[in-house]
């Protein structure tokens, strides 16, 4: 079922929607109550031609108008290294997720996406920003906790004009990914249109850990997850 | 006088470099005790290719090596407008700092540009980050405050991995413009190599903000500023 999106009368919001399960799921929640507007950046990470598929079919599933896109690019994670999501000599961490910092970790990565978002939201005068940051069950992110959030809103209200209210809101942050997957199952989020592998751009791996979140996800959920897998990572019998 | 810089006994430091005066004298102090890396961020504004220029002579200046050089652009300022810095349709404001919020002021950018550095940093390990943030003297900008870098330090904190210690440095935010210019000539700063001018690429139009602002600067201090204007905003008498 499709739900037409931009009515007038609705507060307008930006969702960062990088094109994976957290960002739609997230997106379905902005949308029951806001005018969406969507922002999607471009940081030269291996699977971002698949990631922007992934966004442009899902902002088409909700009747974004192209005037409340913003599609950014950014060349400096590449050039600077440390993550295996942006550097193709280093193998990307394998399996579930493990209480060490995975090498997938893209340093401050959060900041600057959330800086443009705020960049945007005082031009369009949004004045909601959500972001699908999972605490729970993710893989020790740093700036996937509620206590950095906490301080990124700080710095929004002293960091922007004074006749700017911009708040960041992090709908699934306490939510265990299959909590996540049964939420965007009900609010009829177009979870086959998304993309969690970190590692392939046609097939999905299977084993990498976001695979492998995804696959854990949907099982514990009781769903099926309809894209197409080239193996899976069964959980140890 | 030239300095030899990069002498491996002293700590890494990254520095915000525009190309600007500010940013050039911070640049003089933290060499004094560090072993510099340069940032220089490109995001269209229309002095951009003047303030490169700038940048790549200052550089050249602290023999500061292309390994320790990260040039990077950001499309979206452009993309997004709202600053007469980014879009040329507006025109710039001119004059003394009012004190209401100059159109020149470019939405949350600072916040981007740190998170650029602070990135970084996390990769090569440097532990201080200085930015030539001037609050006395300044047009309003509200992340230009001493107060905005006091929590961009907490977000630091707690959006990095915990083995890494970053801190960003503000040492000219409470400085009046002329001390600036007097602390740059005292440590042999090349101020002439700088660039202000928010509206010109040839000569400094010598009636922007930052224009006007400099010029102020050089005379309190009772230095000559040796770089060429088209004309030049005097006192009203």
């Amino acid at each position: 079922m499709r739900t037409k999106t931009q009515t007038p009368e609705k507060k307008r919001a930006i969702v960062l929607l990088s094109g994976g399960l957290d960002s739609c799921v997230t997106l379905a929640v902005a949308n029951k109550e806001h005018n969406v507007a969507l922002l999607h950046v471009q940081y030269s990470q291996r699977t971002q031609p698949r990631e922007s598929m992934a966004f442009h079919n899902i902002a088409n599933y909700y009747h974004v108008p192209e005037d409340k896109i913003l599609i950014t690019g950014l060349d400096h994670f590449k050039k600077i290294g440390g993550s295996s999501l942006t550097d193709t000599k280093l193998p990307i961490d394998k399996g579930e997720a493990e209480t060490t910092m995975p090498n997938t970790y893209v340093p401050f990565r959060n900041t600057l996406l959330l800086a443009i978002a705020v960049s945007w939201a005082e031009v369009i005068k949004a004045e909601t920003i959500f972001i699908g940051a999972v605490e729970q069950d993710s893989p020790n992110y740093p700036d996937c906790r509620q206590e950095y959030y906490d301080v990124f809103n700080q710095l929004v209200d002293v960091g922007t004009m004074p006749s700017t209210q911009i708040k960041v809101v992090t709908p699934l942050i306490g939510m265990k990914k299959f909590e996540i997957v049964k939420m965007g199952i009900e609010l009829n989020a177009p979870l086959p249109l998304t993309w969690s592998c970190y590692e392939n751009n046609d097939l999905a791996c299977g084993r990498c850990q976001s695979c492998t979140l995804r696959l854990r996800a949907f099982e514990d959920a009781g769903y099926v997850d309809k894209i197409h897998y080239l193996e899976k990572n069964r959980r140890p019998s």
